[in-house]
């Protein structure tokens, strides 16, 4: 744990500047709009610590794989974000000094990172070697309202001297991933560019080809008046384009350095005009100004919180720590582009590669289904619809046939990238969650239309994975599931993982309940579908319900708890609570063989699954189950708290579900995990979010309506969250001993709330 | 498979050169003498494929691991068998020609690897591109007189022309591993020196700092009479030393080159010290001259093959195939240096880094015991012993305390450097191997003062690791050992794989045997041992005694077989007769986890322990764990065929024995598994010994007398082998309805014959 931040409602704040933060901050200030993001690296020079890090929504490249011993079906590479080309650079220099916070003397440093508005601030005084002191204010955003936009206000005041003010403003493309597998380069620079007020670079990724061009242009404002120069302004170096313009700094005035960036891909442009396109946007924005520009991207934040923020009153921590979840969450994934995902460290670093694990279907679809339009989280869905032959050659290449589909743990462009073996082959349970999302999906949104649209094919590809992985045990006489890894990844190649088990046959019971809803209502579809994929519509159904009426799921029956796998009770059954903090957590301090044959938990497991099906167990058996697992968790997961949480609430366990919370709120804002200067966990953050609305606020959705059930931690004196839901707007205000409900949009409203139906009008609130 | 090489008893002979089968041939004709060996690399320059590998016994580099994914407890290297300076090479140029196998036309190839003698020859005819014919006849061997010398005969003769011969014989420093992990080279030359008629290099490995001095000296004759340049013959270059000579070649004239090789190694001289030893050892050979050299090396053989020979009459293929057995683990371990050890591949190839794996004593030892003087294997144990605390280090890497040792899946200086967690971890039965060998020492021997000198520290820390690996199921009340991988690499994390739970107890059971041994024998040793080890005689010696007696050992009852693990009969039981044959071997085909889910198995396992412990098991049970896991057995280890080919044969199954037999013993010549070309597997060479002396011949070890159970394959005539035990040579000819035992050395023995006690008097015969 590291807690160096300013506690605060609407802002991160970073006062006095320590290097050995910098890594982290960096981090924690990131900025991005879901097309692309960066670190919160310094414009300036800066030659401590640093990770430089500037990303692109689905621009990545194909990094040979590195493993000790290569197991078949291993894949032959990992698709990894890639760190593109750098343009938030501006060097100073100050009478022939250069200005660099890892060697002047710096005071007055303040970092801020404004959500409500989406910018990020730094302002400090500095004293250079020879005693000149100047303030620097930098204000940067990347822009929500034009996804290829950013822009930088960059503004020194020289404080005890007159001189000469350099800024040399660029784009680098010589660019490096730090986790690069073989310490290749993975970009090759096609052209660099500089005229008078501005410059151009244009790289292309090896292997996979994307290109990106990358425009600047700068305008300068001495004492409020712009400020030109005849001079050349022009540098082209290998890789690297920009402008160095020289001004003279009179003391007390402030000179203002404006950097205009236009970011494109050949994603959205052909590779010939991305330039010339470059060259249009970055004139735009030039033209607007760097106050219009800001205008347009904070009414669109206006917008974003206007959905989907939470408020917490008597609890300035847990204000600040929600909102930074729901703002990163927003920064990394916008849902307007269906082949873009959620990265588990979105823009803000490189660990975990490929884009897209199970964490967004498991963990990020309640979040977008209630704080955006529907079409958001559709794009998630169609993302995988549109992966799944990728899905079913993946199958193939494990030995699956007949249009079986695995789904890659990881993943870029659908293809697997993880390699290793008991993830990527036996944590196969992934592939649950995908159909689930689609269920969710529907159950929130009613779209019906999605299943025969979409759905069906990829819950028909997933059942057939599953009536294919599970054999028959002629000693049991029941079907089992042998080999995996469940949610607790600090098991390994276990058999008859509960939650796996679980979630597979609900995978074939809601493909076959999907099959029926489509025949029903469009048979000519259904016809259609069944045809394309070479449905056996007697054999493979027989097999799934023999399947489904047959599954093995272990059990404790004197404890009265599913069991998390076969054989788990012979572990030594130790409660969590009683290991020495030292050895905590267990993967920095145990060697993998004593964690796998220890009984603890590395996140939800069963509980994971309860959580999903809660409906089929009654809140004794929920309790049981909790009581038992949660004493075995150590939650070294960022997946796992949230869960948990939920079902604490659920229970009536407030206590417990408050300090569950509390793990996962602030997780990165303080560091709890020593990790965050690798980047932030932005797919957890989701999770964040459901404690409290599903959680704390007992939010469910069922037939069609929603229900609540809100409780109120102790310490808090109040907190509210909005939900969007089939044109209604609701916003949920939770006291303790009263709720109410506001239908801020949409007509009157059927809601369940503590299991009472009630009506909430148009524009009107119900109070309970 | 790829069969080539023609049968012959006691050579290996290739006829016409393929360049195809080269690096095949390369392994297969290998020299070494247990201090140092090569590949049978030509001598001239190659442009084909070649794997060049020269090796030195105990010379290793310690590689950085390369690992996907880092888990807490892996090593930070892999100490590697290093490819050492080439000493090999003679460049050739024939009238400015030079001579290169893959570009000149070659007919008349054969190239020998006589075993008997211990030499590789090869001849041929080569046509140059302007149409000069030379015919060359190289012969060469590593001398078992002395082991830091080899030498080689190169002779020409220009067929049809006159012209102008020039050799150059260098040593070349600039070496690599095939195998390094990231390409980097492990070895910086120290010095390089030619002088008149011999050159010198001396490198030094970087990290482990071992230092290498080798030293030529070449002498040549023209038509049998010695040629003497007064030229300057010398040549240095950058890591390189050698000399070159040019001499005009008459038509069918013999010109011969000789190569005088000196290698040492810091392991036996001082540093300082290493170019001017080198100097003298490769001037003593070069006074002796090549013919005397040979005679030296060759009456070591006679001597090595009357202890150790094995004869088939009316079989030429099986003869030569345990004869090329034999012949390599010689040439890769001689038991004089208990500094070294037997690596899987010898000195043949670079696959599988480290010297030593629980091959050398659950395979190696009983073919030495009965082969060689007893010291050998004692050198064996010897090894284990002095790295006894590395052991227990590894123990507490991974959490183990107070003692408890957990040998290493691979090393070469008694620390681990395997890195994947299912092995390194979890393959812990390598353990009891350790503990076993021990045992089998003794047991044929008689040599119960080892116990007390070495056995009992390395018996305690390996049973203590036993003590503290089992834990008690409060489910089962029994002790379990979960999360192992078994000798069936095919299975990984599993929970009480029976092997391993079963020698787990014998070794806590035999380490209490001895210790009361030896408190019987030697009490002032007992006391002072227990005090060395702070052995609690009350408190341990209770625990190990309640897990002798509470261990849980999976069986399938109903079908009275051990049950491989936990949960193995849950598996689909399909026979590895009824798997496609285009599907195996199932490693290269099947994705891993199909593999583990499958019941296939890789090599003995359950079997492997029938096998060790066979007398707590009566025929009736023996056959049915044959029947049930030799039908599921795929034999994908090389360690495989040879144990259930001896338990076939107990059980009266001879012509199982008999193919399984053949699997193991021609492993290599006919290359079942197409993997020659990496180097041979000389660990699983013992296999075949045994497979032949315990199948066959059905000799065990009981009560210190030599019991023998012979039986013969239907197609052989006869087979003979020799045993050493205890001051007797017993040699065993078994014929269909007859055996002879001569008792060649030694007072009269008493052997128990198909169950009867006979003696047999000093140095007569026995017929049975």
């Amino acid at each position: 744990m590291n807690k160096y931040l300013k506690a605060d409602e609407w802002c991160i704040v970073e006062e006095g500047f320590d290097p050995k933060n910098h890594r982290s901050s960096e981090s924690i200030f990131s900025l991005g709009n879901g097309r692309m993001g960066q670190r919160a690296n310094f414009e300036e020079r800066y030659s401590g610590a640093t990770l430089q890090g500037t990303y692109i929504g689905g621009v990545y490249y194909t990094d040979k794989t590195r493993v000790g011993w290569w197991k078949n079906g291993y894949p032959e590479y990992f698709a990894k974000v890639l760190n593109a080309p750098y343009w938030n650079g501006i060097d100073v220099e100050i009478d022939g000094i250069q200005l660099d916070l890892a060697v002047c003397e710096v005071s007055d440093f303040v970092r801020t990172l404004n959500m409500r508005e989406g910018y990020l601030e730094r302002s400090f005084v500095a004293t250079l070697s020879n005693g000149n002191q100047v303030k620097v204010c930098a204000r940067r955003f990347i822009s929500m309202a034009d996804k290829e936009v950013a822009a930088i206000r960059y503004a020194v005041i020289p404080l005890n001297f007159s001189g000469e003010m350099v800024f040399t403003s660029y784009i680098d493309g010589d660019i490096k991933n730090q986790d690069a597998n073989y310490d290749e380069k993975f970009w090759d620079v096609i052209s660099t560019d500089s005229q008078k007020g501005e410059a151009y670079l244009q790289s292309v990724t090896k292997k996979t080809a994307f290109q990106v061009g990358v425009g600047i242009k700068y305008a300068v404002t001495v004492d409020g008046q712009a400020y030109v120069t005849s001079d050349d302004d022009t540098i082209v170096r290998e890789k690297y384009a920009g402008n160095r313009v020289s001004v003279y700094g009179e003391q007390g005035k402030e000179i203002v350095f404006y950097k205009y960036v236009a970011v494109l891909s050949s994603m959205n442009h052909p590779a010939d005009k991305l330039l010339d396109n470059a060259k249009v946007v970055v004139k735009n924005a030039f033209q607007k100004g760097f106050a219009q520009l800001f205008e347009e991207h904070r009414s669109e934040w206006a917008k974003i919180w206007e959905h989907s923020d939470i408020t917490i009153e008597g609890d300035v921590e847990a204000q600040q720590g929600i909102r930074f979840n729901i703002f990163q969450l927003k920064q990394t994934y916008t849902g307007d582009d269906a082949r873009l995902n959620i990265g588990p460290k979105g823009f803000t670093g490189e660990k975990y590669g490929g884009s897209t694990y199970w964490d967004t279907e498991a963990y990020c679809v309640p979040f977008y289904l209630s704080t955006a339009d529907s079409a958001v989280t559709r794009n998630l869905l169609v993302y995988r619809y549109k992966q799944l032959d990728r899905a079913i050659e993946n199958g193939m290449k494990l030995g699956f046939t007949d249009g079986a589909a695995l789904y890659p743990m990881v993943t870029m462009n659908g293809e697997e990238c993880h390699n290793e073996w008991e993830i990527t082959f036996e944590e196969i349970h992934r592939n649950g969650a995908i159909a689930y999302a689609i269920y969710r999906y529907v159950n929130y949104t009613g779209d019906e239309k999605y299943i025969e649209e979409h759905g069906l094919e990829v819950l028909t590809g997933i059942a057939r994975f599953w009536a294919q992985r599970a054999t028959f045990s002629g000693e049991r006489k029941k079907y089992v599931i042998l080999g995996v890894t469940g949610p607790n990844e600090y098991e390994n190649n276990v058999n008859n993982n509960w939650y796996t088990n679980k979630i597979a046959v609900w995978c074939m019971k809601y493909a076959l309940e999907c099959m029926e809803k489509v025949k029903a209502a469009n048979p000519a579809r259904f016809e259609e579908l069944i045809a394309r994929m070479k449905f056996d519509c007697q054999g493979e159904v027989a097999h799934w319900k023999d399947i489904i009426a047959n599954m093995h799921f272990p059990e404790e029956k004197q404890l009265g708890i599913f069991l998390q796998q076969d054989g788990y009770m012979d572990k030594e059954q130790i409660l969590a609570a009683d290991l020495d903090p030292a050895i905590r957590p267990l993967n920095q301090h145990w060697s993998w063989d004593r964690i796998l044959r220890s009984c603890f938990i590395k996140q939800a497991d069963v509980l994971q699954g309860i959580y999903f099906f809660e409906d089929e167990f009654d809140t004794e058996c929920i309790k049981r189950n909790f009581d038992f697992y949660e004493s075995r968790c150590v939650h070294e997961s960022s997946l796992s708290p949230c869960v948990h949480s939920i079902l604490a609430a659920k229970i009536g366990d407030m206590d417990k579900a408050y300090s569950l919370y509390l793990r996962t709120a602030r997780l990165d804002l303080d560091d709890y995990n020593k990790e965050a200067h690798e980047g932030l966990h932005i797919t957890s953050m989701a999770g964040t979010w459901m404690s409290i609305v599903e959680g704390f606020g007992g939010m469910r959705v069922k037939g069609g309506e929603l229900h609540f059930h809100p409780a109120i931690p102790e310490s808090w004196k109040a907190y509210s969250f909005k939900v969007m839901f089939r044109g209604n707007i609701l916003n949920v205000i939770v006291r303790h001993g009263k709720t109410v409900i506001f239908n801020e949009a949409g007509e009157e409203v059927e809601v369940t709330v503590n299991g009472e139906k009630r009506r909430v009008a148009k524009n009107s609130k119900l109070e309970i």
